[in-house]
């Protein structure tokens, strides 16, 4: 990845194709070295320069601060672009765009136009320490103050971060509350423990929170202490599904790729047989495996493309938004993420199949897409997406809205 | 079929979505009693008329002599709805406008011209009698006029229609001739020999054509017997792949439909288990298997509307369509074909699995989805399809087009 | 099916090869028309006495009573090899054993030792009305006697047969009475309903039971009005199971086959693609097809014949069986089961795709294996089998043994 | 792995069911830290210990000379108990196996004698440089002397083995030979280019070959420089093949009994689902995949015992085996393969779902089962098993046998 990469870029990009070849050039620039950077597992602030270089960490922001005002249709294929260049960095820019999303969600109108400013203004990159399941960190208040006390398992490029977006429950009640921080404080130490199998460089490790304080002022949604919630909060969970599907859609079409250049150049074809070929790229199973595998790509990519036009229509209107809708965009959200993993997974490991024996060499890499979706796709049980849209086939019911699905 | 349906027809839909309404009705006028129509095997006449009565026919004919005016992509919605209420019905509809295209395709603008204000304002139905993969059809001239003689092994619909595409071979050279002409002449006998797995009232038996004349002035594209090819005429073979796509895509629709109803009304749930449940559509492999097959429905559909949408683009611009244009977008109707057909198997067989052994009771007929994807998917081999996507996705390669391909 | 063929059968095989040889004597005939009787649908008089002609009904029954005296590994493989005749007589032998066997599971030393002889003697051909799912034959005593009424669901092969397995509750108990009866009586009446997609000559329509009076003293396994259960009792599930899976794999087998001559004789190869070939046979997906299907029958027939071992170990001391011996021996039945449904209707299913469009044709029939067994392989649900073999893998659990599982 | 494991073994095993007690204890030995070992890569001199002090080396050695005197039935079982302990160490003992029966294949009965004597009292650990896919290694005469000269891309095992088999072609001959020479001497140098996505410690990598001197009489099967053929030495290519296929199920059966111990001690149950369950280990999902994967391991595994059984009877008259009976056996091999590999890496990527997102965790290792089998599944196109098991099923064909088919 060369570091002068921001040298090319003294342009803003104005329109949705505009933004999406840019995003295709920042994958162009991470994929010459994503196995390589993959291997040596360092903390990526040279990727984050390159987000932010880009003005790919703009993408969502208002148009007068100097953002790209972009809806989350571009965000989706932004994700997918740079996912193709490299997973781990497309996991980033993702949870990047949730974050600094937000605010929308759950903030004051005045908190939102303050964050987005700001955050748009100064290039923020975000990250996040934010996991319902465990009730990890403990708030206190003091006087105007909340103070936040615990552990989050997961805190998915918060080093590499600006800003943080914290959540807890408040001593002795069930409010959760989220707010955002500075990353790099004393009251923030990283573990560090981020060893998996995949999605390497994201920074996911835990993290301990020591006596982080925030102003009740900056409880998002909060007035007088009181959460006023909108409808529209409920949305944060398909937003968020959706973004997986993409990360996986834009590392399965790289796996596809990769592949593809491997078996033109290198893999041989297969001399022992009645009907040897010329080439590799006669062989009848291998051009049969390309099509099944890039069929299936382009019907989950299709469908994500579907399903993202229902978070469109939602976001057309937020604060009307009826239960019902939102279900309905979340059930096909979940198809759409079926899809992916499922696909991804496949393409992942098929394609060992039709370049060979010396593509399992490690200076080739192409184990990187397999480990990099199987790793992720456990964020949560594929199983119980499955059931979700069921119920909906069934029975016609939606998902019950909570905090969490 | 209420064969009254005609009457609640007093108005032609004007919009697509008023089209696609139409569509619905005829679709549920259909499933009605589609099972006890495709035991019986009677020929057709019945449900012609509905599409007739329905407007149905006239979709693509021009506003101006009382069609709908409407595009492919809302005739393939229209395929996907009417073949949800019955496949056979929604085959002879497909087939319908294809060669009510056929002109578009292949005729001069003045034959263009005529044919579709004449089928139009009279509501022809179309059948055809075109395989062009065996010459079996020998044209010799005589004067002016052109005389057809020979057999064709499949005549889908022609025995219902009002006119018969026919396709030959000009004695002693290799010109291929398209010619309209009615249906019902002496020289047409139908050899009433469909008989088959599924897709039983398409009416797609042999056909055997003696002494049928026809003037050189209705060849198809011909001026002074030379065929004046346009690049367009080459888009029939992704028009047709695209109609079977949609085909396959409705039948698997109302297979899930189909079997949802019958979980939830009369599927028992399973009692020698740890952990029993009150109702059928509570256990956890009912739903997951619904929500599975629900995904792949939603993500094959997805892909043929982009691929609808590639179609409707080479379309816009008909005269100046490119190979390489026309190429990606048969790659992609072929990938949309592969994924109709896949998913559509799946679903027809995998249904009873979540209604059990008692649906497999004839009065059910939950099988004719299966009988009729698994009879018209072999309508040319599906892993050639998957090589021609592959061949694309592999070295960028497009398919050759043919008359055939 | 020639009815003469009893003429070549005069001497009985005293080997299991021999009787294995039998058998595809047996399946040689049956396969000549099985088409044919499947489409008139007629009750299978002829078929039973082609099993009884050949000697076929008293392979379980004791050599000194003019019996086989063969095990249950040689009566699976019968069961596969008349199933791969007829799917339809391959259930009714299948059951016949099962119902044959019924007397060792639940009867006193002295009835089996009588109904052994009795049966092997004349030949009986046995069905049987036992569906525990439902208590809908209610039973009272009178006298000496036992008087039957009620309904049941199915009666495979009762109408067909000499006496019947009848199954039912004492009134006002949770005892559960087996008793033979004689099939043709005034008491039983059958309901010749049975019209399905598959297994259409198994006769296993309902029947009505009134006033079928059986001596208490041949109430099954009861001495002095009491059961006395043996451990043995438990397996029949197990054999019940397999016997399943054999009827399955014989199905199977047979489509493969069946295809395999489909192809061979009349699929034409592809002549549009780049690299046409002179025959289907080589065509690289069509051997690569059958090469999948073939391996997977293959794996499924080795499970089953290591679940028949079990069985074998279990049969060789049936009075000391353990639970743990039967329950795992009733895992790897429910494994072998699985993998012969999921294959068998894989290969119902594709071997469409290597014979091609017209071997959908009624004449070919080649539907019939799908149908087959996707008919019968419902009969309780093979997500749950899953998690029967589930629970073992998992957490090393046998299933608990109950009169049904 | 303890090293002091060898003082447990002051016995020699005598039975087949005390060799495969042995295997097991091996393979307990190994499982402790298999993952760390593969992270750390070094070579596995100690493992190759623990093969010799466990005895297992000389599995296939004559008793009179100290080894086991056991057949390939029991060897492939050993290969498999190894595999579930580690891999690759799994992979070192198989290639073990058929270099040391090599000589059976291609040696004269003097040579045949000599090498199992020696190979076996000095307890020899086989490697070797065989590859006949390339012509690299190149010999000339020198007097009564043959010199090796050349590279070989792949040299499973020999640089922690005492023996190498090298193979090479005679200069402006097509002969090839087979000798079997010390694996340390100048002229054999290691390239140590062996870095691959799995099967990490079987020091697989290239190997030079400078100036190795063997001298003619010790030319595998060669008579006064003739090479004088057994039918028998065709069997070669079934042999390796069925020791792929367990070392497939070996590595596939350690993934699921690990993948198990995982959900039972740390997978939790999910929590968002209106049918929460206490554990994971009740979740339907999880005991369904359990029991799918359960019964298609089951199934390739009595399908790799089955052809064991073949290869036993070709070895039971190995001078007399025909071309058929040799091409039959090769195809089941075949078939065994394919399904140990398709149900291997199903396994090796499905386990994720049942034991959760933590257990990516580089800690847990439980990639390394994908990776392995991955990895040695692409040694030949899966595509072409298929293809040669698919010209067996459908026109009767055996496979030519040659060097390497």
């Amino acid at each position: 990845m060369t570091t002068s990469a921001q040298d090319t870029w003294s342009t803003r990009p104005t329109t949705d194709a505009e933004w999406l070849a840019r995003a295709r050039e920042v994958a162009a620039l991470l994929s010459t070295d994503a196995v390589a950077r993959d291997r040596a597992g360092a903390t990526p602030h040279a990727e984050v320069r390159l987000l932010k270089d880009s003005g790919l960490v703009t993408l969502l922001g208002p148009v007068e601060h100097g953002g790209g005002g972009q809806n989350w249709t571009t965000a989706y294929r932004v994700i997918r672009e740079v996912s193709s260049g490299d997973g781990s960095i497309g996991q980033l820019i993702g949870y990047h765009y949730l974050w600094f999303w937000a605010a929308r969600l759950v903030g004051t109108p005045e908190q939102v136009a303050a964050v987005e400013e700001q955050a748009t203004r100064e290039r923020w990159f975000f990250g996040g320490a934010v996991n319902p399941r465990d009730d990890d960190l403990v708030i206190t208040e003091d006087g105007d103050e909340l103070v936040f006390n615990g552990r989050k398992s997961f805190s998915t490029g918060s080093k590499v971060s600006d800003v943080t977006v914290l959540e807890g429950v408040l001593e002795g009640t069930d409010k959760h509350v989220f707010a955002i921080v500075p990353s790099h404080q004393d009251g923030i130490v990283f573990a560090d423990d981020w060893d998996n199998l995949g999605q390497r460089l994201t920074e996911s490790g835990g993290v301990r929170v020591e006596g982080v304080r925030v102003p009740w002022s900056q409880a998002a949604g909060y007035v007088d202490k009181e959460f006023r919630p909108r409808v529209y909060n409920t949305l944060n969970v398909p937003l968020i599904q959706l973004v997986f599907a993409n990360l996986y859609l834009g590392i399965a079409s790289a796996a596809l790729t990769t592949a593809a250049a491997y078996t033109r150049d290198r893999t041989r074809p297969w001399p022992y047989t009645p009907d040897v070929k010329g080439s590799a790229v006669e062989e009848f199973h291998v051009l049969e495996t390309y099509g099944d595998l890039q069929a299936k790509l382009w019907a989950a990519e299709a469908l994500a493309e579907r399903a993202a036009a229902l978070i469109e229509a939602v976001n057309a209107h937020p604060d009307e938004v009826t239960a019902r809708e939102r279900g309905e965009a979340a059930v096909v959200v979940a198809a759409a993420k079926q899809r992916a993993v499922d696909v991804g997974l496949e393409i992942g490991s098929r394609v060992f199949e039709v370049t060979g024996a010396r593509a399992t060499a490690s200076s080739v890499g192409l184990d990187i897409f397999w480990r990099n979706i199987r790793t992720h796709s456990l964020h949560d049980p594929i199983a119980h997406k499955r059931a979700e849209v069921g119920r909906y086939a069934l029975l016609g019911e939606i998902p019950e809205p909570t905090w969490y699905t």
